[in-house]
């Protein structure tokens, strides 16, 4: 069913503007960004205009009126909980336009959609698996997708329609997967919505812990709970909508957890536990899927001078080796950072040799 | 309760030497190599004598014989299951010696021993909370421990020998907390052990996700499953001597658990469970505690090319904006890397047009 989206017909190399952007956060001003640093004529909608005209200013496109009516794409890119309501406007307002939504769960709006009984022949629902923890009007950039995934959700909108939206996600740099609706909703409960609620679940348990007992935390619960950070305004939306493929992941893991608490005492239970853990983390993509023991930390002690990590990573690479991961971690009670630097494990040895040698100091 | 750790006299101008440690796998031959480095004798021993041999190369001691039975401090560092049988023989062959573990699980350890019914008085639980999640005898060094936290148990050892335990952690760079053996296992099963098992219990769900789900997977998954990547030969026996701790923190969070999935369409107690989350993380002590919100993620491609990172991190610095956090991404289908730096939002705008100034290719 996945379709090609390198082959290059007269129908794109059409442009497609005039494009309208309803909602300029953090997703919709970077859409705007992305097509407006390959020319296209964006303009941009927003319930509050001076949002717009934040991202107006950042290059996402133009506030002006009025819009044509010659709209060819609408991108509906406003709270999940609006959306419905946004895009069926957009497909009345705008008569020729194809119109798609980003929201980050697509079967409900789908599904609400129907019940309005308008023609969805120009609808395809999307979702750019960008943004970031991180949010906020400033945050807006166009290469938010680059290299990213960008879901388009097959059997919405006639075959124009589709190939529209590839478009708009190929112009953006994103990578387009196909998904049913169902298909999309399903993946994204097990690899993002379940794991955020799993790293909510176990940060909240940290209120109940004595601020004493908090000094033994290391590097493995600041992992597991870092994003719990995020935004509780945008994640009740997102959890609500998609309820049931989240719920039939939580039920599975209620049962994992019951059979783990019963058989705390078992050691070939909770190895085999720890083993299912580690491949399941090996099945991710990517060279985050290697496993750990593949790898070796050395931690080199940031001094506090200007210029120390610059002079640090050209230390590091004078000795050729691969930097496989990196992080910064701080001392808990000095005012002192630490470089983490991932290497093969075969070279570690001569790294820290040779940072030794180099007058840094090691942790491990 | 707590003692002062920094008080000078008499008693701690002594050395420790000679010092025995037996088992020198990461832990025990990084305390060696510590100790070797500020002038202290030290004797390896490990069942596997090839093992100390590794050890004594890396500079963590001697694998001369004999002993002298003259040794003031063994320190037993042998796997979890193994530390009471060790830690009792210790007691019986050096008559005068502090014998202490370094075991991450401590009321087991004092309650087996207890029953073997020798005199404790030169016994000392301990735990220096460091490790890491890379292993394997190569990663042992000197500086292992600095500026971590080092339980040592109240309530285990006379007076003076708590005193030498202390000796042992301030020698090693880390800073002492005192807490009940009780204490501590509750503190390990809120602060490690448990996010350890919500990590593979999440991690170990992936393996049941079709492969085109995982092209789906974003950061937030890769943070919360790292930790799961660990060994489960280790872990089957933390968790394991823990097992009732880790029980009451389990059968907490089957609550929660129970909560959410009888709420996952109130977007009220959804938005609920986030925010505590959120206040979890931010009780979490130093920097990492500061809510995500404040920060803000500037993302710069690394070119394949020789000292990339190091004329990168030179850009960057030029900027005069402190580095709150770091990490590299990986591109999915591409081979590229992407640099993650975290610094306060006020300033992110300024940092990515310098990049750009600069020539370097952002993402986000």
């Amino acid at each position: 069913m996945a379709r090609s989206t390198s082959t290059a017909d007269d129908e794109e190399s059409q442009p497609l503007s005039p494009v309208v952007i309803m909602g300029t956060g953090l997703v919709g001003a970077s859409i705007g960004c992305a097509l407006t640093a390959v020319g296209e004529d964006v303009r941009l909608r927003d319930r509050y205009r001076s949002h717009a005209v934040v991202a107006a200013g950042l290059g996402a496109g133009s506030v002006e009126h009025p819009i044509p009516t010659s709209v060819h794409l609408v991108v509906v890119a406003v709270p999940p909980q609006a959306v419905p309501e946004v895009v069926d406007w957009a497909l009345s307002h705008y008569r020729n336009a194809v119109v798609t939504d980003v929201a980050s769960v697509k079967a409900p709006v789908l599904a609400d959609l129907r019940t309005r009984g308008r023609d969805l022949s120009r609808y395809v629902g999307s979702h750019p698996m960008a943004g970031s923890q991180y949010s906020g009007p400033l945050t807006a950039t166009a290469t938010l997708f680059v290299d990213r995934t960008w879901v388009v959700a097959r059997g919405t909108g006639n075959e124009a329609s589709q190939r529209m939206v590839e478009r708009l996600a190929v112009m953006c740099g994103a990578h387009v997967v196909h998904l049913d609706a169902d298909e999309h909703d399903r993946a994204v409960a097990e690899i993002s919505h379940m794991p955020q609620l799993m790293s909510s679940l176990t940060a909240a348990r940290l209120r109940d812990v004595p601020a004493s007992d908090l000094l033994l935390a290391g590097q493995g619960v600041r992992d597991v709970t870092r994003i719990a950070g995020s935004d509780p305004a945008l994640w009740r939306q997102i959890i609500t909508a998609n309820s049931t493929e989240i719920g039939t992941q939580l039920r599975a893991i209620r049962g994992d957890l019951d059979r783990l608490i019963d058989q705390l005492d078992d050691p070939d239970a909770i190895a085999d536990l720890v083993e299912r853990g580690r491949e399941g983390v090996a099945a991710l993509p990517g060279k985050h899927g290697r496993k750990i023991g593949d790898m070796s930390a050395v931690v080199v002690e940031i001094p506090d001078t200007p210029g120390a990590l610059a002079r640090l990573f050209t230390d590091i690479q004078a000795q050729g080796i691969n930097i496989e991961d990196l992080s910064i971690e701080h001392g808990l009670s000095r005012e002192v950072g630490y470089l983490s630097v991932a290497v093969d494990a075969e070279r570690a040895p001569d790294l820290r040799a040779a940072m030794v040698r180099a007058g840094w100091d090691l942790r491990s």
